[in-house]
């Protein structure tokens, strides 16, 4: 048998680059991968769930996780904390789960200082005008907030090449198949293999 | 606009592990990926096309063409010769057409020398087991080539580690997935799209 420890991804994306739908799509898709739920002290938005789209908690709570040497990467995201905890993903890992995390640029750095052999995935809109407009049907967000979410995406973007795999989001169903697709590439990775296999026992 | 050279994915496997069929089926669903057809003076098949399976040529047309550098590998199967013609393979990468090679292992180190960014993927059949009798089912070879070949897939199978990636082939259509996975995860990779973006031009 082919056995070996769990692959981390992390997905990251600019705001309306459309990595929402495409995590929650690929979970559907690929049920046997693990799904790290964030710590944030951001407010729910109208529809979200505890527990199911983030771990809500206040400031206090969340610097207590912090101190305590829980999260395996932090961040501040427009003022607000986001954090991953250490212990749920590693137990993962461990027992040969893959992970999928959803985390900004700053995480994102983290965890490949953390775990060299992760695999991060970069996820765009196809151009600044069409996220612009993507933010804008969102609705949910003020003015104000739009354009800070276009500033933060200007800067993220050109972060790309600290990915391993740029996703370009010009529609839906093309994304979400190259997302599957290299999930399911990486878990084929003779280098991944090669951590824990002597020999290829497939052949017996 | 993204734009890129042509990546070269280079399939190996030991006989019987299906790897004819898999080619022959990424063909079909992958049209845009340019097929190199190898020469050998290895005798056709039944059912096997001229210039579609193989370019079937003499031994002194063979080395007419090695003595003038016009082949990017060539080694010897089962006494047999195979190559494959520069021109063509270099003239469709150049285009940023992706290609598909289906070569042995001797020619895939000699590709993976000339061309280090090119993705070999190693297929295997579940079992040696499986695999005779895969072998034995094709009926179109004696029993004194079988044994041949099964001894010359032992040598190849030691080899897995060369390459980038290993499909271990149980199921046709699990295989088929994984290969179009692995072409189509490539196709998003930061490192080739370094390779000729200056920046990433698909925000303006």
């Amino acid at each position: 048998m082919i056995s070996r420890r769990g692959t981390l991804f992390v997905v990251s994306a600019p705001s309306g680059a459309g990595k929402t739908t495409l995590c929650r799509e690929i979970r559907l898709r690929l049920p046997d991968l693990a799904y790290s739920v964030s710590v944030t002290t951001r407010p729910p938005r109208p529809g979200e769930i505890d527990g199911v789209d983030f771990r809500f908690v206040g400031e206090p709570e969340f610097r207590a996780m912090l101190g305590a040497g829980e999260l395996a990467e932090w961040a501040t995201v427009h003022g607000n904390l986001y954090g991953t905890r250490a212990r749920a993903l590693e137990d993962a890992l461990a027992a040969g789960r893959d992970v999928l995390l959803d985390i900004d640029t700053q995480g994102a750095a983290q965890l490949r200082a953390r775990y060299p052999d992760a695999v991060l995935i970069f996820i765009v809109a196809p151009s600044v005008k069409e996220l612009e407009q993507r933010l804008r049907e969102r609705r949910s967000d003020a003015n104000v907030e739009i354009e800070r979410r276009l500033v933060r995406a200007r800067e993220e973007i050109a972060l790309w090449r600290r990915y391993d795999y740029l996703i370009v989001n010009r529609d839906v169903k093309e994304a979400m198949e190259q997302l599957e697709s290299i999930i399911m590439a990486e878990r084929c990775r003779v280098a991944r293999l090669d951590l824990t296999l002597p020999d290829l026992e497939v052949h017996n």
